[in-house]
């Protein structure tokens, strides 16, 4: 069976949050050594055409991260700690785009295994304020998650 | 002129969050230090009569910190990570209470200067739903908060 590809991305109706579901075609160990693992995580994360560079990336709990995505020159960076890290099970992260960089917001991915070598990825990020969840849903960014998760879709059947 | 030192302890009516505000009469970079130096934070922290053991407390962007809270033989432990540091003006970081570990709050700890040697705290917890803030609300937490800046009242006279 194959999962359902589709990216859900709902506003939660009552807290500042985002919640981003999506199916892959690979069991949690597969789906999670994606996220943790800076070479890995660089092949796919982020918008069509931005190029990624990774500063620092220690995916354990207590350790944190840094990122650049490339374009046209252009560079936008990213940071945060990891507050807790469950191998093949869950990551809960800080997360500041640098170009807004007083706006935190706390992300929690959960990879459940649906059985079947599948697994579904639940992404939520709780924001500090409600205008700072809107803006990121009007941002463009709803794309580039969507564009990212299919390059994933790639790595992780290579 | 003596800082106002009630410490006002509120619910957002918006968001799962809970700010505290406190006026210390001390300077900022004491105030911070307090708050930065794991020595020091020991001495303040936590309701009476309990007593503070750190396992490691490394207050810099990208650092993480656990410590025990001990009663009448009872451990309460709490970790997190920092996602930000910026010395006498900020510290943002994540917070848990191991006997809830599956919770999570995002903390922003602001220190702003009141000139003539004081200084205001504004100390917010961005909770994952509001149950979750409501039950912190009622839990005896917020006698241990004023009891705990009573110390520190001390602690940035002595």
């Amino acid at each position: 069976m194959t999962s359902n590809r589709e990216t859900q991305i709902a506003a939660d109706p009552r807290l500042p949050l985002i919640r981003i579901t999506r199916e892959f075609d690979a069991p949690p160990e597969k789906v999670f050594r994606a996220h943790a693992d800076p070479d890995l995580l660089a092949r796919w994360l982020g918008p069509s055409g931005h190029e990624m560079k990774i500063d620092h990336y220690d995916c354990r709990t207590g350790g944190s991260f840094r990122y650049l995505s490339t374009s046209d020159g252009t560079e936008f960076g990213f940071h945060g700690c990891f507050h807790e890290v469950r191998p093949a099970q869950l990551i809960v992260q800080t997360f500041t785009f640098e170009g807004e960089p007083d706006g935190v917001a706390l992300e929690r991915l959960l990879f459940e295994d649906l059985g079947g070598g599948r697994t579904r990825l639940t992404a939520t990020s709780l924001c500090e304020s409600f205008e700072g969840r809107d803006a990121w849903l009007v941002s463009g960014m709803q794309e580039g998650v969507r564009e990212g998760y299919l390059r994933l879709d790639d790595l992780l059947a290579g």
